[in-house]
């Protein structure tokens, strides 16, 4: 799973080299979308509420599959149409995500629901258990749809 | 704790709230080398290894500042120079910090030392008792040479 290794790289630092990967908005917002908002079209992203740019959805669509985060198939049920996902890579985003939630949750007036924040405080564990099991569940099922392809 | 309440934002959604106010990656290295590293002034973070430009670090400490993260004082041993902390708001991100940290050494070659993510992955509540405890002695040593002031 070493890739990337050639792109260039501020420094060594472990948090330097991730912000290298997801550090923008943009970035963590799509695998936010791909996450919890089971997103998996660039329709759903678009559609996600904050006005995201097609070009900018696009460049961030590219980047997230080049560092391995995202994987995009063709939709066998229309050949036209990607079905993006994260790869395995990209859901351990999860804890990442969690703690960026219930840090806003702690600090700023959100929209999260109490109970999802209350979940991910009190029992972390298991949250990301079934954030986990979504993912797999959800791969699979998508496994007999979709065929891979560019 | 209700800062930036009338700050515009994208959407109410925690995650994107977060990362308005700290997803852009020189505001988290900004963090990162006041939570790890010890740097307290601005050439601290100047030389910290990113080659963070001049002008780009002085936005990002305003904002962070604005955003109630990082605090600054006057040194009372040099009155020209500003002493940058991290508030307890900052001091929260390190759960954050720590998920990057696990993430990249996890999938990149990074020069983490090998016993700290051993000690963040194996024993992360203790590893973050002990960088909140290491800040809170930090503010209370400082806080005999520093007094407030713009």
């Amino acid at each position: 799973m070493r890739r990337n290794q050639a792109r260039k790289r501020r420094s060594g630092c472990p948090i330097g080299i991730a912000l290298d990967l997801i550090g923008d908005p943009w970035s963590l917002l799509v695998v936010r979308d791909l996450m919890f908002k089971n997103a998996s079209t660039f329709n759903d992203f678009l559609m996600a509420g904050e006005g995201i740019a097609t070009n900018v959805l696009s460049d961030r669509l590219a980047r997230l599959e080049a560092s391995g985060i995202v994987e995009k198939k063709r939709d066998t049920a229309d050949t036209r149409r990607y079905i993006y996902r994260l790869t395995e890579r990209g859901i351990d985003l999860a804890p990442l995500m969690v703690e960026l939630v219930l840090w806003s949750a702690n600090y700023e007036k959100t929209d999260a629901p109490p109970e999802v924040v209350r979940a991910m405080r009190d029992d972390r564990a298991n949250f990301l258990a079934q954030v986990r099991q979504a993912w797999a569940n959800s791969r699979r099922s998508a496994s007999t749809r979709i065929t891979a392809g560019r």
